[in-house]
């Protein structure tokens, strides 16, 4: 018997589930395994062996499950210690992994999950062991290294240039100057922010102003920006990454902009803080929208390039698997930009999880106010094909996750 | 030669536009009108003579307005004075509309633009005028009196249901306990706020709490329900109304919750509020989000059901007119809830404007933390129907709205 396990973790994206599917199908058409296992809650549900089985599902059970929000099978923060301070933990790990016939392990996720991995791949190599580890990528910053782009990232992408035309429509209905400012998810990488200048079109020059985290923010430019776009139009929008830093490397958000009624120090968000600097500094009125989690989550507006590829990454991580490879993790290369065309590869695991990829200086205006034409090539595949979602009486059907809910 | 205006006014919602298009196909197809002109910015742009021409429009046009977000002629926020207070800006309206050949004056619009037209008509009367002026009723608040629900409601109401449903994927995967705060629109009636009861399926409970403006708030209370509902789960999603008042009718958004760094009182929305108590009271994890203006601009998911009655309540407006009324505002008479059945009648605009529709008492349960199988009823066939929208390279196509944003 020659089963596999399959996990999730580190935060929700539209395209993590499609991954899993990739994973459960390739397990199944290559012939080479039996079971499929599904670790719920990530590494700790191997640990405690809660497990479901995922060979037995109908096609038209896959398919929902592809294009579902989230993790289908939850998730988990769970950061392994260093081998060298406490190996119990893995020989507990491979003890369990022996006991279920496991011979290749899936872990879909971001730079903590590709620590993870990396970490079981080595313990694996250092017993002896035959069981192969692959990670497979995941996260709607787009900041892991070795690959094109993350899954994930397209999806978020598309719902923020949808809604950034969206907001563009809204704005523009009143003659009053005003200043939105639209708050964009990517904590130390400007990739999502980056991408709302796709709403651009030939009636909309919006949003006017980006500002990613890769450029030191000053608030004197910022208000001096604003002022500018101000005398042409009176409805500037301005893309802000929750990320943004002064030149000392401080993130806006953690000023301590506010404190509540108690007296306690709270936490804005880089939109509220800038709300209220451009009113007192431009009197003008201004509004800050946080996009929040629904960039992550609305599923209803998956990229299908997105999904596809996301699927490709599980697959082919099985297949290599299967050719006896361990300790890697899929990625994408893009092979041309025009038409757009990539193609799967793998990456040694070994550096990837600790390092962040940044949207690149050279695709940054000089101003540090927008960006380049290559910056929008880049973007502008990821975001393409609409994926067909089942409504029933108006909602969006999904896949059941009463394994997580715990409704009967 | 007799001629139309029609005019927006008032908040943006995704249907307005399908009001839009109603009107201009009711005037077209009824061989009774020549030129339709389009108001630019509500009454504001009659005052300026800032007119566009809409009987041109091609069909695939027409189609493109009628799912397009937000208000194609803009709108403006303008209070009409009172008659005998100042009669010279009706003077210069009718000046206006004479010298337009206009017969019939269509308004699309909430509260605000019900009182204009009624004041147009008034003042038509008293001069022995025979224009006509209608109201064609719209807010995503859904708190028009007279109507069965209003244009808009539908399709803010999808999309905050689909959002909903979506967050309770989204925060179902972690094994902590957590507490989501979902901040939903509605200053003065909790329509939007209850209708997030239809994400409930048979795998999730999500939102398990929801709080509407029509109950007093009491936080005591709410830290109890809260306390109550993560004895059975993890995961806790609360839908509550931006509106929320206390017991004395004070909105809890006004009590100044913040001071920023200049010391400045800083308004704070109820969803912020609440995550502070939540954290301050339970020690829980909680995050609260605003779904913002996107409730009221999504097109992209758009209630079909919704744009339909939209476009023909704008239709019948141009059918009455014909038949000489005057001073009336469209609305939706439900027939049947089963199969849903509806007819348009006709409202007189006297004492509309000024009134409120909050949801029912009995349409909410006694504990005052959740909606009646009613409500539910109620809105479940307003949500139904998905409206196509065309993409190009990923992103929505909507009107051109260069005559608003002044690109060339």
């Amino acid at each position: 018997m020659k089963n596999i396990i399959v996990a999730q973790s580190g935060g929700p994206t539209t395209a993590i589930n499609a991954s899993l599917v990739g994973v459960i199908k390739g397990a199944l058409s290559s012939g080479g395994y039996d079971k499929v296992f599904g670790s719920l809650y990530g590494i700790s549900g191997v640990l405690k062996e809660e497990f479901i089985q995922l060979e037995n599902l109908s096609d038209e059970e896959l398919h929902r499950i592809y294009s579902t929000p989230s993790s289908y099978l939850g998730s988990c923060r769970y950061k392994m210690p260093e081998i060298h301070e406490d190996s119990s933990i893995y020989e507990k790990i491979f003890e369990i992994l022996n006991k279920y016939e496991v011979s290749a392990f899936f872990y879909i996720g971001g730079n903590d999950s590709m620590d993870t991995i990396s970490k079981l791949a080595e313990y694996g190599s250092s017993i002896g062991s035959d069981i192969r580890f692959a990670g497979v990528p995941k996260t709607i910053d787009n900041d892991l290294v070795a690959t094109d782009h993350t899954p994930g990232y397209g999806s978020a992408a598309k719902f923020i240039v949808a809604s950034m035309l969206e907001f563009a429509h809204d704005t523009s209905v009143y003659k009053t100057p005003t200043v939105t400012l639209i708050e964009i998810m990517g904590r130390n990488a400007g990739w999502l922010t980056a991408a709302a200048a796709l709403a651009r079109n030939e009636y909309s020059d919006i949003p006017q102003l980006i500002y990613l985290p890769e450029v030191p923010f000053s608030t004197d430019n910022f208000i001096k920006d604003v002022k500018e776009v101000l005398k042409s139009t009176n409805n500037v929008v301005v893309a802000i990454s929750e990320g943004l830093q002064d030149a000392d490397g401080n993130y806006l958000s953690a000023t301590k902009a506010a404190c509540d009624k108690f007296g306690h120090a709270q936490l804005s968000g880089v939109g509220k803080i800038l709300e209220n600097l451009v009113k007192e500094e431009l009197g003008v009125k201004c509004r800050s929208v946080e996009i929040n989690i629904l960039q992550r989550c609305a599923a209803h507006m998956a990229s299908a390039e997105d999904l596809e590829e996301s699927e490709l990454l599980g697959e082919k991580a099985v297949e290599y698997a299967r050719e006896g490879k361990t300790g890697y993790m899929t990625t994408i290369v893009r092979t041309s930009n025009e038409p757009y065309e990539y193609k799967i590869e793998l990456a040694n695991l070994d550096g990837i999880a600790n390092q962040v990829k940044q949207v690149p200086k050279e695709w940054i205006n000089p101003s540090g106010n927008d960006v380049t034409s290559e910056m929008l090539d880049y973007v502008r595949p990821l975001v393409c094909g609409e994926v067909d979602i089942e409504y029933k009486d108006g909602v969006p059907v999904y896949a059941d996750i009463s394994h997580l809910t715990g409704a009967v």
